[in-house]
């Protein structure tokens, strides 16, 4: 990494984009329950040949909790249901942040884990930022391996013909 | 409901918005399983006094579904996320809209009405649109009478001298 | 009510077992985030005339919390869960009880409200019972009006037939 | 493995137990729209020396959907919630069995892999059973590589001085 100037495909600037967008984010989580506050954010790949004037698109999400805990939602699923209501969808996702309060950096949840992963390759990189701005980075695939994704489902019609879930 | 021109408290303008942003955020939908487009909106409470050339505000969502379906998420609910880590709170929602693609109107699920609970009176209208525009309206809390929230869990103090949720 | 010596449908010793087994399921709730006990039981119908010398059949969930709180799950679909695999389906429940530390009542989330109405109709009550074991009770009807369920989603075919939900 | 004539520390008996038990498990799904039928299954370890003549405990599971997707549940979270009431805590599972109809080995959600965490050490065998019985088996270290959970979690105090979270 670094030989051509980029850390995991990301150029200074981008890096610096992802990590201050999800540190901001963080800012704005609803956490009345946990009090730990998280923030995400994702950089998307730039349709066209980027140029160094136009600022990386970020789009950011923040832990939304309810006094039902298993109702509330977490910082990259908020940030990722922003990203699909604007249309990006499997190969727009160049990169992932997410930071928490904590010294140390903090992976995402494994709920998490699947949700990003029906809009991420394997190879796309998650940087785990600490509250002071260092970070670990893993990739999707590595952070879940063995997935269980869109592919595995068999098709409709296979699954009809086959009718065993009908069986209740 | 009229005499002031208003309908559940919108005027013409605002009612319009909402069923509108419903309808074009429905059409953002990610849902290859269920094939059942939603769309929602929220429309703002204007912070300041309200002027007819100023365009209501409006956040919306769409549902995006996982491959493992209990890890997707409402259209609700993604429009809520988005509101919230834009600063709204308790207070700042004027009314709720949901549309389908159904003929006839559909109603948010039990989930949803939990997650918009925590940040909507039960005085809050729910608009559902059906696909051509009529509606039905309800308030929140005619669709979630007796509801569980923030105010029922005990303070933490009391919760920790009690200390029965310790036992395990 | 009670004319007939039934309780909402229930005999006196249904109500009891319905009531005690609720709250001998919340002892076993893994709650170290929320430190909030809540238990459930779910009354069996009898497929035989029951008799007086068979106890009622009750099934019981207690809520299982998780460090990432949006992955924890409640007592009433822990309960369900367990009386699904079990072979109850539509037409089973006779009745709900749920019970927590509180000197009040308290209801069952809206994601419960949810999962529940998959399997009872509007007519089964649910007993909410104080931690003294006094309650209050209302129907499935009227916690979740309006709801959403299966019969609102259109047919796989026609949902294809019109393929709106592709266009993603 | 295998040398002292156990597969990843189970004895034969206890690795078809878990296999038969997640294959009759998954007969009871209720998966109406999915159609796609899984079955779980847990290992309980034996809590004083085990014996051949007394059969492995094994808790089960299926998945149970619902009509709002993001509201049902996959069949790995019904058997530990089920486990979880019994008594069952971390310390207590010994080996997690998965199986669907697929002629492949399936693997669990994200979701799921968070759910079993809070109660699975890092070693347990996870046996993915294909529909005809062979098997692969990761470890939930390796299904769930840095993962977050509860150690991840500030002290309840040290979160109150920090006071971040309540800035909402
Ligand atoms: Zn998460
Ligand atoms: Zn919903
Ligand atoms: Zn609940
Ligand atoms: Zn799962």
């Amino acid at each position: 990494d670094g030989k051509d100037g980029l850390i995991h495909g990301l150029s200074t600037l981008e890096l610096e984009s992802l990590s201050d967008k999800c540190h901001e984010a963080k800012t704005t989580a609803y956490c009345p329950y946990s009090l730990f506050r998280v923030g995400a954010s994702l950089l998307i790949h730039p349709s066209s040949p980027s140029s160094t004037s136009s600022p990386p698109l970020i789009i950011t999400g923040a832990n939304v909790e309810n006094a039902s805990y298993p109702v509330g939602t977490c910082a990259e699923r908020v940030a990722m249901g922003n990203a699909v209501i604007q249309g990006h969808r499997l190969g727009a996702f160049k990169a992932i942040g997410v930071t928490t309060d904590l010294e140390d950096y903090c992976s995402p949840c494994g709920m998490c884990r699947q949700f990003l992963r029906e809009f991420c390759e394997d190879t796309v990189p998650v940087f785990m930022f600490s509250k002071t701005g260092e970070y670990k980075v893993k990739t999707m695939g590595e952070l879940l391996p063995m997935s269980f994704g869109p592919e595995k489902l068999p098709s409709r019609e296979e699954m009809e013909r086959k009718g065993e879930g009908r069986k209740e």
